[in-house]
């Protein structure tokens, strides 16, 4: 019940816009929870399964919504068909991990012009072998830009559980606010650092595809974030920075006394690399006469004891002095396509951080993002000071609604 | 869980007959509940849904078990794989109602041959207009006829909720009997007067492509009731008569005083037609000499009203004395393929219920069938005695295993 009145809600939005003379196209997920209740059956059935009979199972969850809403448009006086992933979407790749390669416009572009709104299931296509395929996590946020693209809709809006992109975690600063408008850069950035409104390849996909987007909520009729290329007219008086991420996920390692040549570094992130570790923040500022630095990086907490023992088994062939290894470290970042053109940004928040006497571990910096490693209890400090000196914070507190 | 137990059951005879060399094919209908939650949610989100959507939601049933089948038989070693319903079977006509037109060899054929079993969804295929369609009631039954046929299988097992085909219904009589051995006439008539093992549509299929059948219990492992063209070798010593079916749902009309003239009987029976009323017996013995006979016919007990009132509107075309009806009358068959060549069979039928003073309302007979309509309250009686006379009841009481 709960989900043929979430597809109500769904089909009256619908509606509005096609009413106000748009053509529809929607992408739909799963029912809420029954992809996890095709998973279970799938683990019921087979401990390990084969990921095309995993497909299988699971893109029905969207087939099924993908008809209750078509449907429930036509229940409302909308005209409307639904199309399945086999009829519309190439995908290629690993079986439950499959990429959108191609989308059949012909079908599409003749249900559009003749005014019916398109109904298409998530998640899901058909792989060059002709079978189903689904394509992993995020994977009907990722359908929904890669079918958008392919019909070179003007949007894509994206309906979460969240009503837009906020300046930072909310339950860190409650004066946290939401943007009206962030670039894909910023996003991609913000969603690497720990924001998870939307899977970076939808992000990755729409940035690529310049297909502009908007976060919405499914639960709330009011505005969202609108992800874009470049910010223009209004949206260029946001300020410089787009938000505060904050990231617990990592843990520190330091190796003193290495040797300052050539291939050191390599000599140490082969090896990780190998572990399938990834490593995040990476310092190392060679001193130039000295003949041995330090080398400080960071890698995901629950990495940590794998990382260390990888790098001590080749100790001897790296040559460093001392393993340091720290897991009560934290990531604070500015993320703002302002960074770019104004390298105050990056010394304000250095001076903000050393005003508080938040010391900092290690700094990385991109074109668009500096990163700045903290220790964990002050990581919550750390993201407020900042949140406030770059002026995100809501004039009044919790009001999300504010400009 | 129950459904996954299933599936399990079902995957072990897949792997025994796998394992004695043949090549499998199965189709799998939805899990036990699946179907009506999927209708019961279409008809949550609209009261009367596009047939074409309706079919997109109810046919993901069969799908879920098509994926679930084929990973736990390639957990049980049993190399497998799904195939859809759209990738291989062509249907035609009315969504929700369609019919299987063809079936993709190829694709199966080089499985089969490759030595993997291939798993099928029934209960479903691809339309004309490219969009799935399912095949409406006892649709599994049929797809499975229609896709062994179309492989060429050597013959097609059904497994259902009971281990074969009874003399006669076991609540009535507690000495009916599992046949082994049955036509596809006697079945077609056991099927049409109130034997439900099979739905009708399955068992024409299978008799026009010449498919034989074997109706199997799902639950236990024991012989079931071969389904075959024509018996031979030792079916041939099976009785003449196959079995007794009793209808309850039957209401006689009779209507008294009508001119013995071409014509009247076209017109009752053709307003009965434009109203959707299915007329089953049918008694019109003109007197030869007279000027007026009596029509004595039947119409399913809910549509009697409707019946009465369709004749009595055209009352003054028609022209007759009285309209009588009862809908306290049943109906009782012999059902064999002894009977075109015996006409000894109806005239034992006959004295056999004479002897017990059961009247006949109204009789009739096809070349394997002679059915007579008797008082409702009289029905048990007279399946019992013609089940004894015709030497269907089994040697000891309720043992459905003894031949």
């Amino acid at each position: 019940m709960a989900g043929i009145e979430r597809i109500r809600n769904v089909a009256m939005r619908v509606r509005r816009e096609a009413d106000a003379g748009n053509q529809v196209l929607v992408v739909v997920s799963a029912m809420a929870g029954e992809t996890d209740r095709l998973v279970q059956l799938c683990r019921e059935a087979a401990a390990l399964s084969d990921a095309r009979e995993y497909d299988v199972v699971v893109a029905s969850g969207e087939q099924v919504t993908a008809g209750l809403l078509a449907m429930t448009l036509q229940n409302m006086g909308v005209q409307a068909r639904s199309f399945m992933g086999w009829q519309l979407v190439r995908a290629s790749g690993i079986h439950g991990n499959a990429r959108v390669d191609a989308v059949e416009n012909a079908l599409l572009d003749e249900a559009l012009s003749a005014g019916t709104v398109a109904v298409i299931p998530g998640f899901q296509g058909v792989s060059d072998d002709g079978r189903l395929a689904t394509l992993g996590r995020g994977g009907s946020d990722t359908s929904a830009v890669a079918i958008a693209a392919g019909v070179k809709a003007d949007r894509c809006d994206i309906y979460t559980d969240v009503d837009g992109v906020y300046t930072t975690d909310p339950r860190i600063v409650p004066r946290a606010r939401k943007l009206d408008a962030i670039t894909f850069e910023e996003m991609l950035e913000l969603a690497g650092v720990g924001a998870k409104v939307l899977q970076p390849r939808s992000v990755g996909l729409a940035m690529r595809e310049k297909m502009p987007l908007r976060v919405l909520s499914a639960f709330e009729d009011r505005p969202g974030t609108r992800v874009v290329e470049q910010l223009s007219g209004a949206d260029m008086e946001r300020n410089a920075i787009a938000g505060i991420a904050a990231d617990r996920n990592e843990a520190r390692i330091t190796l003193t006394g290495i040797a300052d040549r050539p291939g050191t570094v390599a000599a140490v992130m082969s090896p990780l690399a190998q572990a399938g570790i990834a490593v995040d923040m990476i310092v190392h500022a060679a001193t130039g006469g000295a003949q041995a630095s330090d080398l400080t990086f960071t890698v995901p907490r629950a990495s940590l004891d794998q990382a260390q023992s990888a790098i001590e088994k080749l100790r001897s062939e790296i040559g460093y002095a001392e393993l340091l290894t720290d897991d009560k470290v934290a990531k604070v970042s500015i993320v703002g396509v302002g960074i770019r053109s104004n390298p105050q940004l990056a010394a304000m928040m250095f001076e903000t951080l050393a005003e508080r006497n938040i010391n900092l571990l290690a700094v990385t910096a991109s074109e668009i993002k500096v990163s700045a490693l903290v220790a964990e209890d002050q990581l919550e400090l750390a993201v407020r000071v900042l949140h406030t000196v770059f002026g995100l914070d809501s004039p009044a507190k919790s009001d999300g609604a504010a400009k």
